[in-house]
């Protein structure tokens, strides 16, 4: 006898015998779920939430220290501890995997009704003949009125220069993509109808390819934004395009052939499923509608739209409104009339990105105070709170990716990413499993989490000389997180002062955005009924260890909600649904945008949110 | 004591002694009037208008035998026998004009209300600030909307890569065209905004540059339609485009190339004019509308449609509905955002071109019976009669334009435009008064009229070949028109019975056209009132000689009207008012097709039609 396990959202399925435990379960099934201190129930990573009643073991000891009574109630559980009974159905947090995909294009979702902007339809029309001396296109409008569609306007010279052979190769039958009056596509019969949502970041582009008449995706997946050779972060790309005159150019051609490459690869993959049918079925001319959110910078930048006053004050927006262009205006060849949406921007750096993660997570909808966020360089924030909905931009800098913390890196192979200091020992978990080369932002931030917990710094982040984990380097005073001999490299990975000073300015300004949003809206940080975490290093980061450092607010564990790419999740559903999309610019145009620089007590709060 | 002498359309003026001719007037001013016979009251080539009681001698006894009593009656005298007694206004109607400029840009037009699709605002704006972080797009369109205008919709992203620069370096004031809803240009204040009608031939490309702000025709020009490279016309422009796989884009870019130098070209001569005021002000940055007319094929070959089934039966066209692109659309690097309109086709031989003629000479409005037509390669004839339009295109070939004639050529310098037979001499006048080279479509048709009124070919086109100018040749019986002493090449140049045959050929087509019309509507060729030729060869054609060879009906003289290049006129009115561009479209939709090679008794009638 065996018991089926069905871990969700990854959708894997395994058969596991009485007795085992979900860890064991998921090791059996390759999920790579975290567990620091190798599933003896101490560091409480390996969290996961079960139906009530399930057939499984009641929580033992160790779960009820580690959890909160409203996370038991919740059904959270240590899935080291859980022994199976039955056949059970497991809910995985994503703060509970080792990112086993770093680039994030998994998100939490819910179903919506299907209406995307386009409608397909099949028409058989009448030959051309002597008698019927219409031309194509009056033809075509004609079959199409008389379908009941509106009768399509302004012609596109590129769909008409398809229609004569079209027609003809095919008996007058033929598949039409009409956007409201406009036609946008056409196609042999039976042509699949595509649509596009991207998520286009400062690092990273993860595109979603749909089957606008299923509504069904077909093939996700994610590439590095290649505009990074020009300058890792929003402001470098801001100058190269000022300091080059084909700076601008070059930022736009390289993001086009990005997306360009990432709609046919999908395109391929998605062929390759045998439920497809057909190999070679897709192809990026199939692609009708785009929906691309960005921040503000990549989205001027994708437009080939002026920077120059992105960087400048009062850092005004060159257009805030959402857009419908065409693809071909930007130079990217998918398929003749494919229109690009892009999501409105609501400041210089709040873009539609942060509209997505909204629209995505229902934020704005919801009846009590959310705090919604997305992490990186620039921190967007959005405070929903009675009806009323508050905007802000923090500048948390690159610390977070890496960046300025001396053995700092991305989140890739062999960063360490989970740090536990276990009776004075420090131990760590690295991304991939294999020796350490560097640690990425979640690491550094549970690492001084940890040094905090464990008296090693203090409040203002000065480390004590005395403890046995510190030393004295070249540059001042270090911790070592992992010792030469067990890195990649040969060279310590270490932790120093000022790695230390460069997190507390990071979180002590999206700490300072937080109190001031509260502020304006007259709440306290407990008021905040659900704090709502998205994107990729909010995905990862553990949310007891931002706690500690005092970057979010002492909030129950489970008000906290890690959603993962929300953003590409929203550019999805504006994708699917016009009344989403609807839904997304109406929001976006009733944001209050609070400009932090202009706020009188920004330096004291900000001052005062560094301390650990 | 003198007089001044004012000659319209042509607007030049000149002083001259009292009793003077208006011929000589006419030669001391530049003025190229036909005069074949010297000035001697003979040929009746050198037709003016005056208006009554202007102050010349009466009409002597060679004008009342020339002029039928109703052309006296309306003004026309013969300009070598009016003697001037005063200062007077003299009309010159085309027909009476030996060819100065042979590129046809002229043409009878009548003053229009302007109601361009594009209205010019100049605003000033509140400079962006930290109380006032609006996006440039929306600060624009706040800017429009408070000036009652239409708030801009779909914002191109051309334009919004222009805006910031251009709000900043201006202080924020700014000139903006828009088109309906959207914002189609924008530039410093007080920029001219233009338009450019294009009349977009098989042979010639003719267009105008137009200041949308005042209407008035800043400069105009013509050149050669490079396309002719690949195909001297339609049907071999087709061919090169089945033939070769780069040929639809090759022909594509070569028309596209030469309307941006044209357009380039008269932006540059409007500027040296003195009224501009300064040199250089104009640019193509400034067209934010074209309206551009042609032929079907010729429409479809600039949007670079597919021309295959406009070669094969039942002809149909790509479309025919009026088009709005984007300049960028076809590569055609105008101002971000400008507009090109072609008016409707009517059917795969009877295009644009044919539609604007109809809207500039108003034929569709007109109250009794009109024919209108446009011989080229293909004449596209229409009739209107008691409120019903038809149209019909016929195959009349190009020996109209020198093709398919052993001496034929172009209407170039050194061609034989004028022929008289008198006392059995052989007379010719050629184009520039050069030393003959070859003979234009006009000079054959003349040629033919002089030979049959002096019984030297017969109403089958067979030569007498006991006539003293009727001469065995190598290839049968021909007329030398200019003995090899007197031509440039230093050959003869004749005209051959295969020639004659061609020309036989052409005005049957022709018609048989008008006939077949005609019996349609019930009617007889005694019932048209008005008989309208337009185009350049429709231009220089010598009325009375297409009446006696029978290509045109035996109608009194003066119900002809020889109004230039109409379909320029045309676009030019489709520019300058909207609903004169309406009326165009609903006119095209109201007209009856005639497929002359369904209609039952056409093989008989066009038998019947060519004998001379």
């Amino acid at each position: 006898m065996s018991f089926q396990i069905d871990f969700q959202p990854l959708g894997r399925r395994v058969d596991v015998e009485p007795g085992a435990t979900i860890l064991e379960a998921a090791q059996s099934a390759g999920i790579g779920l975290s567990a620091v201190c190798g599933g003896v129930g101490l560091c409480g990573r390996c969290l996961v939430r079960l139906a009530p009643a399930a057939p499984v073991s009641p929580p033992n000891e160790d779960e009820l220290t580690l959890l909160s009574p409203e996370a038991v109630a919740a059904g959270l559980r240590l899935a080291c501890q859980v022994k199976l009974l039955g056949s059970v159905r497991v809910e995985v947090p994503p703060e509970s995997l080792t990112a086993p995909q770093r680039t994030q294009v998994e998100g939490e979702e819910e179903p919506v009704d299907l209406a995307p902007e386009i409608t397909a339809y099949e028409l058989i029309l009448p030959p051309a003949a002597l008698k019927d001396l219409r031309s194509d296109w009056e033809r075509l409008a004609d079959g199409l009125s008389a379908r009941g569609a509106p009768r399509p306007q302004r012609p596109r010279v590129r769909i008409l220069a398809r229609l004569a052979a079209l027609l003809r190769a095919n008996d007058w039958r033929i598949r039409v993509g009409l956007r409201r009056d406009e036609v946008v596509n056409v196609a042999p019969p039976e042509t699949p109808l595509l649509g596009l949502a991207v998520d286009l970041g400062t690092t990273k582009v993860a595109a979603y390819l749909i089957d606008l008449l299923s509504g069904r995706t077909l093939a996700m997946g994610a590439v590095m934004n290649p505009q990074i050779a020009y300058g890792e972060d929003v402001l470098s790309r801001i100058s190269f395009t000022m300091e080059n005159p084909e700076g601008s150019n070059l930022l736009q051609k390289t993001v086009v052939n990005a997306l360009s490459e990432l709609a046919a690869h999908l395109c391929a993959e998605a062929g390759r499923k045998p439920e497809a049918g057909r190999t070679g079925a897709y192809d990026p001319g199939q692609i009708a509608e785009m929906v691309i959110v960005g921040n503000t910078a990549m989205h001027h930048l994708l437009l080939k739209l002026p920077v120059r006053q992105l960087g400048l004050a009062p850092y005004v927006a060159a257009v805030s409104s959402p857009l419908d262009i065409k693809a071909s205006e930007i130079g990217l060849d998918l398929g003749p009339g494919s229109t690009i949406h892009l999501l409105p921007n609501i400041a210089g750096f709040v873009g539609g990105d942060h509209v997505a993660m909204l629209l995505a997570t229902g934020t704005h909808r919801k009846k009590g105070v959310v705090i919604s966020l997305d992490i990186g360089t620039n921190t967007e924030i959005s405070l929903a709170a009675h009806g009323r909905l508050m905007s802000c931009s923090t500048a948390s800098g690159p610390a977070f990716e890496g960046a300025h913390i001396r053995d700092g890196m991305r989140a890739a192979d062999g960063a360490i990413e989970r740090v536990r200091i276990v009776d004075g020992r420090l131990e760590y978990q690295t991304i991939g499993g294999v020796p350490p080369v560097g640690i990425c932002g979640s690491g550094v931030l549970e690492a001084l989490a940890q040094l905090k917990l464990a008296g090693i710094i203090d409040g203002r982040g000065a480390m004590d000389k005395d403890h046995p984990l510190v030393r004295q380097g070249n540059f001042g005073l270090e911790v070592v997180l992992a010792a030469a001999t067990r890195t990649r490299h040969g060279r310590d990975v270490v932790l120093s002062r000022k790695d230390i000073s460069e997190i507390q300015l990071a979180k002590g300004a999206i700490r300072a955005g937080l109190t001031i949003l509260l502020k304006h809206a007259g709440l306290e940080p407990d008021d905040v009924n659900e704090f709502i975490i998205a994107g990729a290093f909010g995905t990862y980061i553990d949310v007891p260890s931002a706690i500690t450092i005092g970057m979010f607010p002492r909030l129950p564990r489970e008000r906290f909600r890690q959603v993962g790419n929300a953003a590409g999740i929203g550019a999805k559903l504006a994708l699917l649904s016009s009344p989403l999309r609807a839904e997304a610019a109406a929001l976006a145009a009733r944001i209050d945008y609070l400009d932090l620089i202009q706020e009188p007590g920004f330096t004291s709060i900000f001052a005062e949110s560094i301390g650990i």
